[in-house]
């Protein structure tokens, strides 16, 4: 597997393009489409969250026949608390792009973040989406037009052989105070069935989106697609499946560490659980917790904080086996404080990655969670701004 | 039923001290004792976090019996994560209590709030039983000394007929850097056998303590403790219960509002709900939402983070039913936002106390739970911290 450029526009048969319509006030960049010359075999994870946007619900219908030709999102407004409008509108804007680009209506998934409680400016998006056929290309400006407050646009590409793997995401978690969603556009010219499809993409979201947390809130908008057109032919799944998960986990943890107000990018390592579910449990605790986010933010480990964490995770383990380590310092032995060099660990927290590592000597599983510190700068963007 | 002064001490047959014997460094008082004349019926609740403190184990063991004559309870430091030596200490702090007081030391209770991971100062605490016998009074310093980073004294106490329930508590989540912990000690001079005491205990603490939060940390220490030494004879257990209700939701209503750095108290009513546990989790799931919090700060009512805060509950409810008011002023009906007078609600979002009524329109349960905004001050205060 090797890392290389351009993002979801690295894979054969993929163009995009990302532009202004006039959705946000700021005049910045809100709609982007990503296109594939031919249908390719899709599969989506969507929010858990029960109320749904309206492109949620439209895309999860569409995507069930396992296959897909463009993805429109737009960003600015995402289609939330919209009503039966909401989902007309979701329909239109896909029905607008796959008329304009002559492709049948139903393999164009769609996908909208920003406010909740707004309809879309279907005038804007209709004048919007006239000459797009053109406007495709091999520039990925995709990445930068479903940004909403995102401080950087997030993406990456790997080939594996001959294939390769390109995806973009947004997203910093539900941060912004209107905003929301996390979003991720994942293309391959690998050729996969789409039943295998959809195990993949759970397998690798299991292990890496859904291990994030910016603010334990999962929008209404949440949304990862894959679309694998089959361009350059079949691939060892076993490695397509390991560079998946590559491309997830180097997103997610962009995501976790663009989350708002963040200083730094919060990596938690769950050893030895009874199970992987326990495993899971005692990771997302851990990165969840407000006071462990604060003691990161202050730079000082505060290893009840930690403990009280563990024990709320509601996962079996014995309180007298744990062993906590902040990179290689051990700070818990058998469940109680073990002298350690503070100093050292004072001036590794001021790193931009701080990892800690949670041995709970009860069993063969672990899982890994990133989060961000709970900032100053947290509170202020998102107690200041008004509606 | 009538509110009455004195706490704890309004109960017949009930006396307390508390005093500074040296385990706080500020010389605050850290030691208290709450002692009944005769030996009462006795029912505790204690914290559900995997991890426990030292004197939650020892406490849970004796109250099994149903009855005790005294508790003992130290600040400062909480005896957790201190092994079997922790152990040994909180049998022994309470050992002394009864051989000082000659009561059965079977009868004492314990419990301790304060650091994580420190072991207790035991020649200390010897000094400090020293002579108790002789401070007992029905002047109420227990409600002080318990207190760690509660900005002031929790107490209250009720009369209904010739009865008396009079309380104390402290806490204000586990929100300080190294302290933690609710407690909360009720006693009562009415005649009620243990088995009844635990029943309408559990009652109580469902609808009171269960449902406040101040940053989702349930502490590794808490309990609440409910004695009745029958002084008084018979009470009629329905107007007891609801008395009990209210001793109970007044203190976890002054603990949700001294969340650290609150500047108000927020109220979540969720009305029509299709079960009891629906209603719950949809006010448990807006009052722990970090965004929502953050939104009661900044005195700017976001609906979207409430919808938001809603569809992450996983109760069961139609979105297109939902209706939420902000005191009298309504602001979604049927999921949608509706048209509202948003000065007028931005003046009575500068209260202490905000109100926020969610009708789910699908059934006839309800549930309240309260909590604290999320501000500068929390974030200053748990990061700016050094251990």
């Amino acid at each position: 597997m090797k890392i290389i450029k351009n993002g979801i526009n690295a894979v054969a048969g993929i163009t995009s393009l990302g532009k202004a319509i006039g959705i946000k006030k700021s005049g910045k960049m809100d709609f982007a489409v990503i296109y594939s010359d031919k249908i390719a075999a899709a599969s989506g994870v969507f929010t858990k969250n029960k109320i749904k946007g309206a492109p949620v619900y439209v895309t999860k219908k569409k995507i069930k026949k396992g296959k897909a030709q463009a993805i429109v999102i737009n960003s600015g407004i995402a289609n939330v608390s919209t009503g039966e409008k909401g989902i007309k509108d979701a329909e239109e804007m896909a029905n607008l792009v796959a008329d304009e680009l002559k492709i049948n209506r139903n393999d164009v998934l769609v996908a909208s973040t920003g406010v909740i409680g707004k309809f879309l400016p279907m005038e804007k998006i209709r004048e919007g989406v006239k000459g797009i056929g053109n406007q495709l290309s091999k520039k990925n400006k995709a990445a930068d037009a479903i940004m909403t407050t995102d401080a950087y646009k997030k993406e990456i590409a790997v080939n594996i052989g001959n294939v390769t793997i390109g995806a973009i995401a947004k997203g910093a978690g539900m941060i912004h105070p209107n905003m929301a969603t996390m979003l991720c556009f994942i293309t391959t010219d690998a050729e996969i069935p789409s039943s295998e499809l959809k195990k993949m993409l759970k397998n690798s979201v299991d292990k890496s989106f859904n291990m994030i947390s910016v603010d334990s809130d999962t929008s209404t908008s949440d949304m990862v697609i894959l679309m694998a057109n089959g361009t350059k032919g079949k691939v060892n799944i076993k490695k397509f499946q390991y560079a998946l998960d590559f491309v997830c986990i180097e997103l997610a943890k962009k995501i976790a560490a663009d989350g708002e107000g963040a200083t730094k990018l919060i990596e938690v390592n769950i050893k030895n659980a009874s199970s992987k579910e326990d495993a899971k449990k005692v990771a997302k605790s851990i990165i969840t917790s407000n006071l462990v986010k604060c003691a990161f933010y202050g730079n000082d480990l505060n290893f009840g904080r930690v403990i009280c964490a563990i024990g709320n995770s509601n996962a079996r383990f014995k309180e007298e086996k744990i062993d906590i380590f902040f990179e290689n310092e051990q700070i818990v032995k058998n469940g109680m404080e073990k002298k350690n060099n503070a100093a050292k660990i004072k001036i590794l927290m001021k790193k931009k990655k701080n990892r800690i590592f949670v041995n709970l000597n009860s069993g063969s599983y672990e899982a890994t969670a990133w989060g961000s510190d709970l900032t100053l700068d947290y509170v202020k963007f998102n107690s200041n701004y008004h509606t």
